[in-house]
């Protein structure tokens, strides 16, 4: 393996170094003189960022992003992912479990997750753990409270699936998600003195702000410990949580305490539906349903909000945040060939990325970052003729634009689980350092620029990149 | 159909504007006072490029660079392409012959080598006219021209293949390439009192270089006007082109005449060869067979270099120029699932953008963009199972990781030429303006961005957005 030629960061640096900014804050208006330069030099050498948000579109590659471009905003419309001013393409790949030194070429959530959260490339499944050896990698949210930062973490899913997980847990199967689901993780239980499932390690992280799915995994009973018997949610509020169940319940929660919001049993409602592709011809041209979430489940957008003002309470007063938000459900409804629900979660995503643009017009020092953790499935193709059509499925949407987009689905056998993709991805960001993540980067270099901005332990943001550790 | 906010260059600019760089040349180390100054405002708020090298990867989406990255340099090794500092993610449908007002989200590499070339939106197959009404639209080569800017087009496809011909010629189907192909194009005809073909118009355009194949199109005879009776080939002479046919005599001719290169009746030969994607279980695991150009045959990277220096002749004293440079053959081995020939392809491409580079560090002035015309069909995909397998081809690859990675082929059934994809593609640009094509983009911005790095007619670089005209 080759090492990548980090040259992109320091060309950047080297030509921003001479007196300029690509980031916000915009720098003063000239002719104000010594600022001016003094902002400047903050914005590129320091880098300094208070806080940072993290959107994570699972599997939202550039297919999906234009699929809901053309769908929801036209082919020539703007989603506000779309304006961020510093845009880079994103590699993704895993490495094998038995050599790592070997990449694997399509990457899971878990890996993924591991090295934007970690830096550390590793194998597909594992959670925060080196491939083969499982030893835990300290992960951005890690050193961020270690820094007296705020944390948060929110997901359309289960509090306990991979990405989320990545940052508030170690394991080697990202199965592990609540105290009975230890089968691929029997030494990390707490009856074996581990530090359990993903579920218990993610309250027993004490993370200031968990919005998502998955209740059922929190119901679960303790194994060992001294919570031993308690459900995962009990001990949660023996530590301090105050649990939230409901949109209502969320609205109205104070700062103050630690929150945990467990808004669904398994994954939170998908916003949009529609018919699933099918073999050609496919569906007929359809518009997809709208609002399908019920009430009683805050949006992805209102969990941002939320926790922003949780985070940053009394406002803007606090020591600055990590936040990571998943837009979740994307890659489920690509996994099952279905464009409605994808492209509603895209659009979801979108408008919880718009309140962290908000949020960054009045708090120039967040730096805001928008990417995916791995490319997907879905395909924006030419209609079908008899002669000319995929083997697999599609489905033919009726867009904004009042035109017709034929969608398909062949990376798995109709029916099968559609997979991901190895493609780059986008990464969108703007702030402080957003710089650094123009160009072409690995997901490991998201890891690296957020422990810069933040000031994460030098040694941390400074470690050898370990692009196959 | 919703306008475009033309947000990002905005932003970019009033950001920029305070004083600051992100394109080469880099500004003068800090100190250097007023001429810091002066360089700083003259590449943002003039940002003038004395000369543009655009290089079109045909269907070279960020999957089929990421195959390419992958097989060649490896997951973490980086592509000359990858060097370049800015990125932006490029919109690239096309527009509805009949109604114009609605997108058609795939296109061809007619109506997107005509946005491009000329700013404005067409529909599919159409060269640099209207759609519907077929009005010649001004490209920017010839707007090059006009300012006295020498031109060149370099393709390794025929010189009437779509992307080069949008440039230098303004047909209504792109299959009326040579004078005895004009069934579709029966009023452009030289005896008809038109245009004649893109042959034709190619040669009457007076284009300082083209380079690239499709002998047999000049070979034909031309049907009226004053040669009539003559070739293409004879007339190109008539009208004082040096015509070279192979590599050697590429080598040797000299500046000071326009030059025709012909280097293959039809499209050049590709760079690698190796086995087309099957059914599952797709090919036996393969390593691709390179080095199968002919000798006789110039290189793409040849061209280019050669190309640079007849239009910067002498050395660095000339006007500046307009040149494209597409690598045609990614799209061709696409659409017959060769992996392979795309991968060949690309790095043949990217050999080339690496001469542009070169040229770059010593001429900062250039700007150079490299991006696509369309998405394409090709997907890395997890290694197939016999449950879990595309309905389409595969092919694995063995890289240069000594990794397997599976490529899928399923955009349309096995054996069918494979389609085009509407995803967004990358765009990345280093040189004055590049900051312009950051953030996304469409691809009539690339037309924008160049007429005013060019200065190329005020009214032209000016003129209102045409979405969809």
């Amino acid at each position: 393996m080759r090492k990548l030629p980090r040259l992109i960061a320091p060309f950047l640096l080297a030509t921003l170094g001479a007196g300029c900014s690509l980031l916000a804050p915009p720098a003063p208006p000239p002719g104000s003189g010594a600022r001016e330069g003094e902002a400047v030099r903050q914005a590129i050498e320091a880098g300094h960022a208070r806080s940072v948000i993290l959107f994570i579109g699972d599997g939202m590659g550039d297919s999906e992003i234009t699929l809901a471009r053309n769908y929801h905003v036209g082919a020539a419309g703007r989603l506000a992912m779309d304006r961020l001013p510093l845009t880079g393409a994103c590699t993704t790949y895993s490495v094998g479990e038995k050599d790592p030194t070997r990449p694997a070429y399509v990457t899971d959530s878990a890996a993924s997750a591991t090295a934007w959260a970690t830096g550390h490339k590793t194998s597909n499944r594992r959670l925060s753990t080196t491939p083969g050896t499982g030893q835990p990698l300290p992960t951005l949210l890690e050193l961020a409270q270690a820094k007296g930062l705020r944390t948060g973490n929110v997901t359309t899913a289960e509090l306990t699936d991979a990405t989320p997980a990545a940052l508030d847990s170690h394991v080697n199967d990202r199965s592990c998600q609540g105290p009975a689901d230890m089968a691929r993780c029997s030494r990390d239980k707490k009856a074996a003195g581990g530090p359990g499932s993903i579920a218990e390690q993610t309250v027993d992280h004490h993370v200031d702000v968990l919005l998502g799915g998955g209740r059922a995994r929190f119901e679960q009973r303790i194994t060992g410990g001294p919570d031993k018997g308690k459900t995962v949610l009990k001990s949660a509020v023996a530590q301090g949580y105050a649990i939230v169940a409901n949109a209502d319940e969320l609205r109205t929660v104070a700062a103050g305490r630690k929150v945990l919001g467990l808004f669904a049993p398994g994954n939170m409602s998908r916003e949009w539906k529609g018919k699933a592709a099918k073999r050609y011809p496919g569906t007929e041209p359809q518009r997809c349903v709208e609002n399908q979430r019920p009430d009683s489940e805050p949006s992805l957008a209102e969990m941002t909000r939320k926790a922003i003002d949780l985070l940053d309470a009394p406002a803007g007063k606090g020591p600055g945040f990590f936040l990571q938000v998943e837009g979740a459900s994307i890659d489920k409804a690509d996994h099952a060939a279905d464009p409605c629900g994808a492209i509603g979660e895209t659009v979801a995503m979108d408008e919880a990325v718009q309140v962290a643009l908000d949020y960054g017009k009045t708090h120039p020092d967040t730096l805001i970052i928008v990417t995916a953790d791995h490319g997907h499935t879905s395909q924006i193709l030419p209609p079908p003729t008899k002669t000319d059509h995929s083997p697999g499925t599609y489905s033919t949407l009726i867009t904004v634009d009042e035109a017709m987009m034929t969608v398909g689905y062949a990376t798995n056998l109709p029916g099968r689980s559609q997979e991901h993709t190895g493609t780059e991805v986008r990464i969108a960001a703007q702030g402080p350092l957003a710089f650094n993540l123009a160009g072409v980067v690995d997901d490991t270099d998201i890891y690296r620029t957020i422990a810069r901005a933040l000031d994460l332990t030098k040694a941390s943001a400074e470690a050898p990149r370990a692009v196959h550790p």
